[in-house]
């Protein structure tokens, strides 16, 4: 790059999740963002998925710091990984810098990094660039766009948003200066599409609160609601839900308790702690004066809300006459094991409300008439959705040429774009690994063994144990079988193949050279799986001489 | 049983998919369609979850015949599987048998089974009960709701219906007769609730084509439409779309090309087949003239659409200018592969149109107001919900009493309930079990081999072959280690562990008896991989005496 200024996204364009860019001058490098993705079912054994950290590396001393937009997992759920190879500083807003110090403490570097809050006054200056934080709602509190001042004008990057007018805490979208920065010109807006393909316009936090109050009042038993753990907002919501119809308030499953601790200890939650009774002490009080706050709401196996449906939870014993409220979306893929859930809730007698029945959750992202908005305040020279499969992104595009944008260009992960006298220019292709981490250490889909356990998934496992000797010029072969996961329902697989093996061996003349041996053993062991029991497990060979 | 009539749901009642329940009269018992169910995610490497063959089998003489209301998957797939045990006599609508005829010869056993093709005129005359066949409309031509006359009363189960006022073929939904049957009084009906929750009205088929009409008159390259194969209708609406706007038709994909084949056979598909041309030919027609119906709504990984959109389909290749109409809805969990197929296709230079973007696509299934419609007719004494989620079934329950049914029930698979004196009794539990299909074979999760699967999916599988010998009365081991899937960063995990395996073994007492012994190696190798990698491998073993 001789000048100008250049971006590429690690992902989130063109793939929900990983939300994680580059913005690079002349002068640094920055990382905006810096989230996770969680693994599809064919990924099996791992946690998540994280940014390519050894090509953020590579970067060397030119990438100067981390920003955050908010605290969400998808924005600062990589940022340790990256950390514990270099101590990066990092800034962002007061929740986010919390979440990220718990996150720090885990991987043991906490103290190791510079970390500064901002604020909604914060301007930073940094090599290259300032950059300063515009309020905006979300489903998280605490949440800020970038407006970043560069050599070739400002950038603003919207971070997740919605606009909601009543927001709980009082933290307005901050409208007016979107638009001064409107009016002193913007080279480029990037904005949050996850949402462009919905018309219309978001729920308020507010309106949800009166949809849980219109399923709360009047109804004697328990109240349970299944929510996302960092919706503090809606805590708060139900907090004075709680109040108002003289329930106590019970926070289940550990997502929730950090959540309430985290913000609390930042001063992001002012809910009066006198209402709230720990779990253990659920007991004693009657069903009727008690609200459960509790995480599972996409039926997570070890979820407060999951293992109460099984009937397993130590302190949760749903009954006949609870009220259970599923306050989030079912999102994409755990459809089957969250309708499963609320199947066994109704067998232990609880009712559940879900989905269209009740206005008891609203997105915490922009749908097409907020997106439009943002067009207006912000009037941008060049616009560059980010944030959405690439279909979003697509429609994402199409409003805003609609609403006048003179450069539109959709960008995808791993591809540079410029920035240069107003233009956008798609720049060179970098190729970014998808990496692992299982709790335990990081790598890509071969170290970690993933491709090799999707695959056994599928086929199953034989080991043999070979071994040959030479009597009288002819080979004398043994061998013995195990197998995993072959599928096998006349129970005879290990001892037919097992025979089959030995006896061709055996055929092999006494010569052949060990290698074209072990590849004969495995070869007839898959030759007969699939004649079986129809398929071709992996092999694991041991051979001896005897 | 003394008197009555009772019924059961091995699948479809608390559960999507799977649709068949028996029907038992002191005369005979009948098993009302026979489904299929598509694997979740935790059940890797089988293609489907088929009924409980064995449970049916063990009804014997007393069960004489399946009944099918129409042709899908999850009403027909499971009837082969059935009747390779016994050779029971089936009835059906036309395109139904003839799709079944076509699986009978895959299993072997077509010319071995009396199949009676039904019409809307027919009624069955069975031991015990009595069948009538009244026309409704559905996504694939050919669909019936069954009037069964019984000792108790008229029974009525819809099988999957939406009312569609204008049906591509002029097949109405036969309001009349289901009125007449409510005049005479039904006992109980039982009814298709997979759009219980879903307000409203369904498209009409005819809208969608008025749709499909906008989206591809003035455009001026080539069209392809990714559609369901079993929706004949729609290909009818396409073949005429096709003539209208002057383009030459191309079914791409085998579940289209066996759709039409069969359809035409049983005269079900009265398109101009002068207008299709081969798949083989595409190439020598300008894009223009094309429209390309194929498979692949679903990113299946072998289907049409899917390999285009990788560049891998010999015969499309997709190109600037392409319109793709995607004529489906996304089934819930496929979503992520889907949205990635679009990116693809997008990359190539196709315009991908999808979901709520164009009125392109209409459910089968009846929505709220349809099924209050259903009520009116019928004015049944006694509902019980079928085919969907509990969730589901509990909404059109509410439905149901709303509409003054004054007897409701939600009952789920695997419940006998009993009809008797207009009252619905709940009854005893069977446990079906769920049985496997992968292609070779059938049978339940542990015999197939899944649970073993899906546990080595997620840590991986380690063999490992002891050798021990006393020399001067101490153990001297030899251990050989193969691993599959264990994740391995460092590359060192193998060699490491078979270390640590040996020098702990030799530690042992000589005298350890030999499943002590084994039983060490297998926990050693656990405990170093869960210390080193984070995972307790299935472990294969082998131990010889040296």
């Amino acid at each position: 790059m001789e000048n100008g200024i250049r971006m590429i996204a690690l992902g989130g364009l063109g793939h929900i999740g990983l939300n994680a860019m580059v913005l690079d001058t002349p002068e640094g490098a920055y990382l905006l963002d810096c989230g996770v993705e969680f693994p599809d079912p064919n990924e099996p054994g791992v946690d998540q998925v994280i940014p390519d950290v050894t090509w953020l590396l590579g970067l060397g001393e030119h990438l100067k710091a981390v920003i955050l937009t908010h605290g969400h997992e998808d924005h600062i759920g990589g940022v340790a990984h990256l950390l514990k190879q270099r101590r990066l500083p990092v800034y962002g807003p007061r929740l986010a810098i919390a979440l990220l110090e718990e996150k720090l403490d885990e991987h043991g570097i906490h103290g190791e990094v510079q970390l500064q809050i901002v604020e909604k006054t914060t301007t930073l200056s940094l090599e290259g660039i300032s950059v300063e934080f515009l309020r905006v709602t979300h489903s998280i509190p605490d949440c800020f766009s970038l407006a970043i001042r560069t050599a070739e004008g400002t950038v603003i990057h919207t971070g997740d948003w919605k606009w909601d007018e009543e927001p709980v805490d009082g933290e307005e979208v901050d409208i007016d200066r979107f638009t001064m920065l409107g009016d002193e010109g913007v080279a480029l807006l990037l904005g949050d599409s996850t949402n462009a393909e919905v018309p219309g316009r978001t729920r308020s936090e507010k309106a949800v609160g009166e949809g849980l109050r219109d399923a709360i009042v009047g109804h004697d038993g328990r109240v349970i609601v299944a929510m996302f753990s960092s919706n503090i907002h809606r805590m708060h919501i139900l907090a004075d839900l709680a109040e108002e119809t003289g329930r106590h308030m019970v926070l289940l499953g550990r997502g929730l308790e950090r959540m309430a601790r985290v913000s609390r200890r930042v001063g992001l939650n002012r809910t009066d702690s006198s209402l709230f009774i720990t779990p253990r002490n659920m007991g004693l009080i009657p069903p009727s004066k008690l609200l459960v706050c509790c995480t599972g709401t996409q039926g997570e196996p070890f979820s407060a809300l999951y293992r109460a449906s099984l009937g397993i939870h130590p302190l949760l014993e749903v009954q006949e006459g609870d009220l259970v409220l599923h306050s989030a979306r079912k999102i994409p893929g755990n459809e089957g094991r969250i309708y499963d859930m609320f199947a066994q809730l109704t067998r232990l007698g609880a009712h559940v409300v879900h989905g269209k029945a009740a206005p008891i959750h609203a997105s915490g992202h922009a749908t097409q008439d907020e997106l439009r908005a943002m067009f207006e305040w912000v009037r941008p020279q060049a616009f560059v959705p980010v944030h959405g499969e690439t279909s979003f992104l697509q429609t994402h595009a199409s409003i805003a040429r609609e609403a006048g944008v003179p450069e539109v260009k959709v960008i995808e992960n791993g591809r540079w774009f410029s920035l240069r006298n107003g233009q956008v220019q798609v720049g060179d292709e970098e190729t970014f690994r998808r990496l692992y981490y299982d709790g335990a250490q990081s790598g890509n889909s071969t170290t970690m063994g993933i491709k090799e356990r999707w695959k056994i998934a599928h086929t199953g496992v034989v080991a043999i144990q070979v071994t040959r000797k030479t009597v009288e010029g002819k080979l004398q072969v043994t061998v013995h079988l195990q197998s995993q996961g072959v599928p096998d329902v006349k129970g005879r697989f290990e001892k037919d193949c097992r025979q089959f093996v030995e006896q061709e061996l055996q055929r092999l003349p006494s010569y052949t050279p060990r290698a074209d041996f072990e590849d004969a053993a495995k070869m007839l062991v898959r030759r007969f799986a699939k004649q079986s029991v129809g398929k071709k497990p992996a092999v694991l060979l041991h051979c001896t001489e005897g």
